[in-house]
């Protein structure tokens, strides 16, 4: 069955994802000769550099989260369907989708990535990843409820299991986390559970390379560490998870860490469905683009962001990195190759203006590197602010954000320390 | 095994609940001679009288919801306990918890009420109903679902049971609700959905009795009444609904309305546990008190709120309104009656002052009996607005929903439309 999509003169454009990369495409397409059709399992877009702060009861997922219906408002050739689709069908032009059939003309791909557990199904049941808002509210009520349970524990080994927590993965989504958990068990933790002795509580951050923050100059990294290691986060170089079985985390080189939670922000995949010939998928599951971001070997089919992995770029040989900014820029670079096709102009190679990367540690902490220039601390730290807020879709979002960045700054405690747990309706009792 | 809360010389005393009722009771006893054991399945109080602005998507969970370790953080005396108590040992004076045991010197029962099904099963799976912040979400979310499912039903009749929404029960909360609904169906939903043809959306509310609002005026009714038809909100009178099966609504005299959603708020039955003499259980499941708030013929325990149903006060032959107001008196009284007990003074039965009751129906409309008057409309909604953000808990709260509430009132809008779903995490592979 076909889906319900209104008949149209124009050439429809499906994008598969509502990120940073779809949002953006579909946003610079909102008003030009194109049917657009934006799929997403979710109803909103979500913010992902501030998950860590959902996770650590900072925001809340609403703060961070935007509907999508609300942004394409007055679109009329904006057509928005929540779902998830399950494969393409390249030879017909269309894609499954629970809902049914969607044809398209352009097929734009920017599902992202999700968590890559290497394969390790013990890794994926146990380990918490933070991918989504709703991933974050889960971790946000582990860590939670571990607390409260450890109240009812006597047993010092076992207790250590719940208390402490390690992280796995040194790029800015560990390293963001590490920082607030360090600061959480300094400022708030002692307040809320003062039979708690809060200085047992150790946190661990495991990065495999030998330095934190892959990718950023050797200033922010190693001033990252120092921040961390100054709110007495174990940082663990050059070592590796190999198992974890919900209760013993192994390391490579043997040893073993006693936690119920495993963090895990240690790798990426790209997020991809069924139908993509074998030549198309690349390292780490992405999509190999050319230059004009159109998948290898597949016409009108192209991938954008987190799940495209460019070739040609000399100075990314192994594609961009898998961050907002190109994901950004992609999607108004392929509105733009639209566009300019309907007018008949030439396309033009795509080209990544890298504009910097932050990281923020904590209060008054961050290390940020702006091609010109690279700076550490307090005002690192508010430009981190600025351009996060700034980024942040809707007004209404950036009010809320600010309020509350506000709020716990000057009160030194993050009140969303809510364990709102999912409604389960009761199921029917079958009477004989 | 016992549970694990610190010896001390102090008397014991345990509150199940940090409701109004809970809550108001530890407050005033946080800095007396007793040690207290608050237990709630929650980590939080929750804002009643707020839930419908939840389901509705105008406020977040978090805004009306308010960390119980926060209240009571510098409180040495208090122990929270997040745990469900699932049978009292009256005769060995203590609780049954998955935690663990609870002694107790005194037990105070305040653990509200749940959804009334009348024994029906088949409503208890399939209606929606609202007595806390996880199933005003749930209920959120189906209402966001049901909308996004019908722009692909094609059949005329089955897209009508997605898009109507029934409402059973004609209190503050059903006509809330219906009011808030209505309000969606005129200014949001038309901007979210173009190509749904909102006006064929009915509401419909349900109210067994002969007028909305029992217990209010009857000025108060006939205009709640008359602000709900002008919404165009059905609203039915003198009926019942007797069985739902997910997709069809029966009523008592035979007519039927198709309809995935009904949401009950049609009544409640006391939230007891298992260990309860039978004589103590009266009707609508609540516990049997005296005017001191002890449960008939058990020593040291009390009931207070929902859950309580005082013999003996002339006014209320059938027991006090389970509302707030109440809760939150009984609360108090027993805190004075526990200091006035070590002080040797004598304790005085309890008496309810009635302070007035409220509902709103939606922008500029509310109904408001105050003992001396009744008014309706704008001044009466300035009132209803005013006393729920004075007595929400919490600056923080009340700086988030006072900002939520101008927002939505200016832009028409209530903008959390996300339908959050809760992350589960993936089961392991078993390898054979």
């Amino acid at each position: 069955m076909k889906i319900n999509i209104a008949e149209s003169n124009l050439e429809r454009i499906v994008i598969v994802g509502g990120g940073f990369a779809g949002l953006m495409l579909a946003k610079k397409l909102a008003k030009a000769n194109y049917q657009v059709v934006l799929i997403d399992k979710n109803n909103y877009h979500q913010f992902q550099p501030l998950f860590y702060q959902v996770a650590m009861a900072g925001l809340e997922p609403s703060s961070i989260a935007f509907p999508l219906r609300k942004f394409f408002q007055g679109n009329a050739n904006v057509f928005i369907r929540v779902t998830e689709v399950t494969a393409i069908e390249y030879d017909k032009k269309r894609l499954q989708t629970p809902l049914g059939i969607v044809n398209y003309d352009h097929l734009v791909i920017a599902t992202g990535a999700d968590t890559n557990f290497f394969g390790n199904a013990t890794l994926a049941a146990k380990a918490l990843p933070m991918k989504s808002v709703s991933e974050a509210l889960y971790l946000r009520n582990r860590i939670l409820d571990d607390y409260e349970k450890t109240l009812s524990i006597t047993d010092p080994e076992e207790r250590q299991g719940y208390i402490d927590i390690v992280i796995v993965g040194g790029g800015p989504t560990g390293v963001e986390i590490a920082g607030s958990l360090a600061e959480m068990r300094k400022y708030i933790l002692p307040k809320d559970y003062p039979e708690m002795d809060c200085s047992e509580i150790e946190i661990f951050l495991i990065q495999s390379g030998d330095q934190l923050l892959k990718g950023m100059s050797d200033e922010a990294a190693k001033k990252a560490l120092q921040f961390l290691q100054k709110l007495d986060v174990k940082v663990i170089l050059n070592n590796r998870v190999t198992s974890f079985d919900g209760e013993l985390v192994t390391m490579k080189d043997g040893t073993t860490i006693r936690s119920r939670k495993v963090i895990w922000a240690a790798g990426i995949l790209g997020a991809i469905f069924e139908g993509f010939p074998a030549a198309a998928i690349g390292p780490g599951n992405r999509l190999v683009v050319n230059k004009h971001c159109q998948v290898l070997g597949m016409e009108n089919v192209y991938a954008l962001g987190d799940v495209a992995l460019m070739e040609g770029d000399a100075k990314f040989p192994e594609g961009h990195p898998q961050v907002a900014q190109v994901a950004m820029q992609m999607g108004e670079y392929l509105a733009g190759s639209f566009k300019r096709k309907q007018q008949g102009k030439p396309i033009v190679p795509f080209v990544y203006r890298d504009l910097g990367s932050m990281a923020t540690i904590g209060r008054n902490k961050a290390v940020v590197d702006f091609p010109g220039f690279k700076i550490q601390g307090f005002f690192a730290w508010l430009v981190w602010l600025f351009v996060h807020l700034y980024q942040l879709l809707g007004v209404r979002n950036k009010v809320m954000v600010f309020i509350n960045w506000v709020w716990n700054y000057v009160t030194y405690d993050q009140s969303l320390r809510l364990m709102i747990r999912p409604h389960v309706p009761p199921k029917e009792v079958e009477k004989f």
